[in-house]
């Protein structure tokens, strides 16, 4: 906390509206952030669908495998969120605060109560903070509230993450909201982070599950800050359904026509929540584009492309303002899949600085050099085997990543 | 360059002995470093074996590419290093540079004539400072010379690596003796770095190979630094086979019971040099060691292990002096290995700080963070789950790296 802002985030973020079926409160239990409002509750109407992506952790958290068990339902009435205490590494006593906060959380039964957490791993989070204020905020609930509720959820964040979208759902006007938080213990194939997202669209459980888990590939699970898995990345997605009482018909069939723009709008609030959450990477002073084409097969330009994004010599280079290609032909060669030296292309933004195996002919260090001064770096690269390609997004590493991770418990 | 020692580097380091058929010669190329030795050559003797191991980078360099055709023959008469260049993605120019040094350097066959170049990546390598210094190094060299050497090689590295042994080969005294380099770009499951051996035991070298090949696995590659892999790795192995002369009969079958002590010091010597690496760790301000014991095999351990000493967020903790065993839970969980939380174990030293998947019941703060001050941590893991154990040595992450590596190239 008390980090400034990242020089990289967005100019505008924008208001989220209210979303029909959805009151909000946060409030502050002191759980481990003093001053500050560190727990969420969000109150679901009945009707309410919910899909999900946890994290891959082979040591997921407490309230992660709840709501792996929970999931399986399909219906919310409330989530819970608290920030400062991740409850991951806590044994049965972990077990034991996910329950009896599903209990108190939202008179409704514990089954449809959804949880997440964020902060320290391994502390006993002790639920006696909960007890205590989520009584009064069930009943002070209110419509709207998104801001606040963004703000609630930070750790070492140093700016909310917000995204909302408005769909024409065959001829009814729809809304999905969605807000973040994630600024470190941020890598691929994973749910990463904490994203909860809201819709008035009355869709059902299984089909929602199945846009959720299309939409993660591209989004949330295309970002990288530092390689790191937490224990306790959520993505849950949440559906009222209250659309239905403004005449649309419930969705219950993933090959629905009127899915295609909401697909779409939904993939773009997950990608800029995302895209907000690299530009929130610790330390970071560059937003770094990594686009690999040309390679064997999807999963191997996935693969490519994550080698550059996590490499700590690349991500270096790229603080420094370098140029430094060479780190990047290492990481294509390090990443274990199909790549030709001799076939490999390389771009800084337009400028080609590596072709057929060796330095362009036209190289320029100084075109170069200006360029790597933008915030902003596309890196590309070609590698001429087939047509598999991917993008992912990663930050700069630098100083501040270092003195941010090296006192956070301090 | 130019950066101070580190403060890990070993307090005493060996003189290493002359070794009968081995004549080395450095010099002044000016191929990057000013002012300093940048290139050695090793003359072996007739009758000399070779074995290797090298990057499994998809990108290798041009000398790589050399060493891994040339091997085939098991013969050599010559070993050429020069730092300030890697002559990596340099395209046809580079394998040209390489056959054009290879002939001239030593008045023999150019396939006996071994190569490893080390530095930055993608700038043509120009051969001419080569054949200008090679032709009076071969004339002048002579015997010993392995300090020199040592020092020849280096590029950030801030302390030359040297180690010897003596093994009694049936009743014959042989030596081995051995140099390294490399202090970033160190990564697991390639040879990693420059290492050159060299011993005057008559191995033959199908038997040399074999001996190195198991070797390197507890050793070079049971190390990183940052997770990144150089185009150039490179472990040479020479046997001039010059203890013949001293009644030593030629090993020609690797179940040779004589080898059982050369193979102990061989790993010795080669572990002693890989720790050096850690301990010149671009930034290193740490010597750890991760074990992991109870994996369900050694595979998923050393999975594991390394998935801790590579963790950004473990490795600035460590440079913290923070016992942030949360992170290492982190990254057993991400290693996407068989782990099951609840019969979880973590020690920092002999300190037990978790079991049974929760904090340990009389974890004490003080305590650990006492030890964390510690130069020297021993990071161990028990899974609980079967019998696979690895132990691999890294160093934790700080702002030293990032500014070594932020402007490398500038």
């Amino acid at each position: 906390m008390g980090h400034k802002v990242s020089p990289l985030a967005p100019a505008e973020m924008p208001e989220l509206p209210p979303l029909d079926g959805v009151r909000m409160r946060v409030a502050e239990a002191g759980i481990r952030y003093k001053g500050r409002k560190d727990v969420l509750l969000a109150l679901l109407d009945p009707g309410t669908t919910v899909a999900g992506v946890l994290t891959r952790s082979r040591c997921p958290s407490a309230p992660v495998e709840w709501c792996r068990d929970k999931l399986a339902g399909g219906k919310a009435r409330a989530l819970v969120v608290n920030s400062g205490n991740a409850n991951a590494f806590t044994g049965m006593r972990g077990r034991e605060a996910v329950e009896k906060t599903a209990e108190v959380a939202a008179g409704c039964a514990a089954d449809e109560v959804f949880l997440a957490s964020t902060g320290v791993i391994g502390e006993p989070l002790d639920p006696a903070p909960f007890e205590r204020v989520l009584g009064e905020m069930a009943s002070t609930a209110e419509a709207g509230g998104f801001s606040d509720a963004a703000a609630a959820i930070m750790t070492t964040d140093t700016f909310p993450k917000r995204a909302t979208a408005n769909v024409d759902l065959g001829g009814t006007k729809v809304t999905i909201n969605g807000i973040a938080k994630g600024a470190g213990m941020i890598a691929p194939d994973m749910a990463t982070m904490l994203g909860f997202l809201f819709t008035d669209a009355p869709i059902a459980a299984p089909v929602l599950q199945s846009l959720l888990n299309r939409a993660v590939r591209g989004t949330f699970n295309a970002i990288t800050v530092d390689g790191d898995t937490s224990t306790s990345d959520t993505v849950l997605l949440f559906a009222t359904g209250k659309a239905a009482e403004r005449g649309v018909a419930v969705i219950d069939d993933i090959k629905d026509a009127r899915l295609k723009k909401f697909r779409k709008a939904l993939i773009r609030v997950m990608k800029t929540l995302a895209q907000m959450i690299v530009r929130d990477g610790e330390g970071a002073t560059k937003f770094v584009t990594v686009e690999v084409t040309g390679a064997r097969n999807g999963r191997a330009a996935r693969h490519i492309a994550m080698a550059i994004a996590n490499s700590p010599l690349v991500k270096t280079a790229i603080a420094g303002q370098d140029a430094n290609w060479g780190r990047v032909v290492m990481a294509v060669g390090k990443a274990g899949q199909e790549a030709d030296r001799d076939k490999l292309a390389i771009w800084f933004g337009d400028i080609r600085v590596a072709v057929d195996g060796e330095r362009d002919p036209t190289y320029d260090e100084a075109q170069v050099s200006a360029y790597m001064k933008s915030p902003e770096i596309l890196l590309r690269v070609e590698l001429g085997l087939g047509e598999g390609k991917a993008r992912v997004w990663t930050c700069d590493l630098t100083h501040d990543y270092i003195s941010i991770n090296a006192d956070y418990r301090s």
